[in-house]
């Protein structure tokens, strides 16, 4: 079945062609997308080994896309769609950009934020998991078979 | 006194420096630099406003600014001094470059990363906190009181 236009299985599968675009990069592939009024503003993917830079999560890159294109460091009219759970770095950068939604993938039960007791996002920002989990997980499957 | 070339608090005088630069640009004055074999690599100071982007924390530019000139995304060798105890978005920053060491001046009980349970840093990254603590809590005070 399609996903139908502007749900969440829509954008995450719009993140999912960014995290391909990761894949044949030979990068981790997690993708995201950003969205606000129904349209997106931002589609990243993860970037670390090509610029040799831990801070290149696909997250990470959305969020300076996005407040570049509101000029406003506040997402909280936004979703982020995300295709593995955000891990630490950018579950604290979600925090400071208090956005109103955070949608994932695949969970990360190694190194997702959700493994740390304590709140780390805002208290406005809504969280949803498991949106298109069994191809986001595959994907990951298949890079790190790949890998060994 | 003057602080002693290649001690702790020589170079969170040079951090010191960059927070000053922040101060002067109505940033939250944050300063950072990462010293690589006693040689400073990257000097970096809170950009957030000017960038309107949650992801220019000084710690993150200097992460940036050091696996660019090492062309290396681990920083297993170097020590970062910082003004303020890291956030959790830093902090997780941290963890991924597995950085040898982390200094902070001033501690941070409402935004730093400690407050929260669990280990947030790589297990290999040594941390000291408290370094010219004084000068740096002083400067954080003085930007926050001409806020009000």
């Amino acid at each position: 079945m399609t996903a139908k236009l502007f749900s969440d299985s829509y954008f995450m599968e719009q993140a999912l062609k960014e995290a391909q675009k990761a894949y044949l990069k030979d990068e981790v592939p997690v993708g995201a997308v950003i969205v606000f009024n129904n349209k997106i503003i931002a589609r990243t993917h993860n970037l670390t080994e090509q610029l040799t830079d831990f801070t290149a999560h696909a997250e990470m890159q959305a969020f300076t896309s996005a407040t570049e294109y509101l000029s406003n460091k506040y997402l909280n009219k936004c979703t982020l769609y995300v295709t593995l759970e955000p891990c630490v770095m950018c579950a604290g950068a979600i925090f400071w950009t208090r956005i109103g939604k955070v949608v994932y993938g695949a969970s990360d039960d190694r190194r997702g934020f959700r493994r740390l007791d304590g709140n780390i996002l805002h208290p406005s920002t809504k969280l949803t998991g498991g949106v298109l989990e069994d191809k986001c997980k595959a994907l990951m499957k298949t890079f790190f078979k790949e890998k060994r």
